[in-house]
């Protein structure tokens, strides 16, 4: 599950509290090409703004991740911590400080303890290698209660390349990936054009289509690393073997995202919403979004309410173009609105909404757009997990 | 507290269940001119889109408010009950059914019992004065825990005129109005496009300035009438006593508003959120609406947690222009972030979360755009209310 030539480590700082790793090391043996997406937030964090210079290169050799801390909102010396960080693992790996990548993720607006991460810095460099792919997804966790990872293979004639990625994220779940960090390697020789476009592409289907609470983080990122190690020639966008390189990208992004929702902060069910009729993919996807961020819809999901009348609310104030008339929902496979109207499906419905993956799908029947977002219910845990996250 | 001719009666039709009374009505003893607001959903129910129609006149005689189901999502049926309700409210009030305005709040995608409706609307004709204003507010709650009334004098020289209104609303109420009924009665005589023009002002910055969950309702309707019982000679927009009638009416709407929010579902606490120095008013108000939108803002502000780097992730993601470095925000007095960064204040700033009432403010400082919004916390309280409603 690991290509060729990544290595990974792991290592203790107690930034935020002692007794577990919470930084870890993605090492590659030699430059990897490099793409990657960050927050649209205005409010970005250091290592955010920091990696977004860097990344104009095309090029990555490390990422160095910590939990615990966001490094956000901390002003000057945030971005001369956040520098620091990537001076040292680049002194201490032996690579140019340019080519190693830092993301943070935890609580916002507290300086980093760079007197104790300093010297884990050398330790992580020192040491890379000595961590699993799993031990360094597990360092990067904040609210998460389970490492995510996921890999795909990737057949190029008698070559076989592997795609593997790990992500953290919970809570603070939205449109355009807030709080996740998202690393993906691959051995396979890829273009960084190439790269880019296949990674937003994987994006949009994956982190973008995703939403926990609608909060959106200071921090979010994933960067693609593609080492070429796999010995195959550079993948470009006209290549024959890129097409199964995207595809691959994709579905370890969306196997990724799947687990960020399925791992909800407090929740109990993943709910998947599918909006489809509408009259482009943008205004499906803008109904889809309302639909998972409605509250009561979460509320009543969690509650194995089949409160239909909430999904029509919920879609009528979306802003999306729609006529009311034309619209059915279906509970699953149960049909519970047609043409507008509710139809009285209630037992049957509720059936629908037992277990722990629902759907919910509202056929707008009036074009060709059709959206599809993960979500999850909301639950009164959610409400203690945040009420009470930094005191 | 009620203006001059204006009478009330309240009954019993057992909509959603026996025991209470569920159905009010408001009867003017003489033609008022009228003004109304109305959501801004696609999905409309029944009695909205009468109302609608209804309304172009610009008078009102009488309108008739049912608890217990919203009559949305209801096809023809439901306009056919919507219309047989102001139907028989006029025939046995005799007045012209296109003076009957009907409001419906409750259960969507459920038909009305119209067998009990019917017997229980000639009672409320026949009784009308025989309930006070206050139980005319009780008949129209839902989960509302408290009735909504408000009442300001208007001196006219010699005269004095009574601005009252009533409301119902807790839960699902967003930007827009959501699922709340509000009734604004006055015995002054008002031109009704001029009474149109007070009214919307009103409601944009009170009923359009809270939000408890971000949904919105298919029902909202705030409707004014002025019977002119007072005597004054008809106010229009240029008269003397204009602004006063003005003044009047959006103090009692911002009362109104104020209690829905206090009564919000589940919530502990008050929150007021100003941002100030934005590029103008309008990106004030989408970045106060975004705060107070925010699930981990209103989990935070619940569990007393003074997490500025929540507002600060909350603002940069909300879609308004703002400079990081230009940001400060301050917690009840107590400054928390100064030019972005988080000042250490963590101490004070939690003290000024205690109580009832917080505040949080926003200062942009790049303009002169500047916008308050009422919300309220999130607690485990509002999940279980919302997860079990219809159940």
């Amino acid at each position: 599950m690991v290509p060729r030539g990544f290595r990974f480590s792991v290592a203790e700082a107690a930034i935020k509290r002692p007794g577990r790793n919470d930084l870890a090391l993605i090492y590659s043996e030699t430059d990897a090409s490099a793409a990657a997406v960050f927050t649209s937030n205005r409010v970005k964090a250091a290592p955010v703004r920091l990696d977004m210079k860097q990344i104009r290169s095309g090029k990555a050799r490390a990422v160095i991740v910590n939990s615990g801390n966001a490094n956000a909102a901390t002003g000057e010396r945030g971005m001369r911590d956040a520098r620091e960080m990537a001076s040292l693992a680049g002194k201490w790996l032996g690579v140019p400080e340019g080519l190693v990548y830092v993301c943070s993720t935890g609580v916002i607006g507290v300086a980093l303890p760079m007197d104790r991460i300093r010297p884990a810095i050398r330790k992580l460099a020192e040491g890379h290698g000595r961590a699993s792919l799993e031990e360094a997804a597990r360092a990067m966790m904040t609210t998460d209660t389970f490492p995510k990872l996921s890999w795909r293979k990737v057949k190029m004639g008698s070559r076989t390349g592997l795609v593997s990625g790990i992500c953290k994220g919970a809570g603070m779940i939205a449109p355009h990936m807030a709080t996740m960090l998202c690393f993906m390697m691959t051995d396979m020789a890829v273009d960084s054009g190439a790269l880019k476009s296949a990674l937003r592409e994987a994006v949009e289907d994956s982190f973008n289509s995703i939403t926990v609470d609608g909060d959106m983080s200071t921090n979010d990122t994933v960067i693609a690393m593609a080492n070429g190690m796999a010995g195959n020639s550079v993948l470009t966008a006209g290549s024959r073997h890129f097409g199964a390189f995207k595809r691959a990208l994709s579905e370890v992004a969306a196997e990724l995202a799947r687990m960020i929702v399925r791992d909800g902060e407090g929740a109990t069910k993943l709910i998947e919403i599918e909006v489809s009729g509408a009259k482009n993919g943008a205004q499906a996807k803008k109904g889809a979004m309302a639909l998972a961020n409605s509250l009561l819809l979460k509320t009543a999901i969690y509650g194995e309410d089949p409160n239909v009348g909430r999904v029509m609310a919920a879609i009528g104030s979306s802003g999306i173009e729609m006529d009311e008339k034309k619209t059915d929902v279906f509970i699953g496979k149960v049909r519970a609105v047609r043409k507008g109207v509710l139809v009285g499906a209630e037992r049957e419905a509720r059936k629908e909404l037992k277990g722990g993956e629902v759907s919910i799908s509202v056929r707008l029947n009036s074009g060709s757009g059709r959206a599809r977002v993960l979500t999850c219910d909301l639950t009164e845990k959610y409400v203690r997990i945040n009420a009470e996250y930094t005191t």
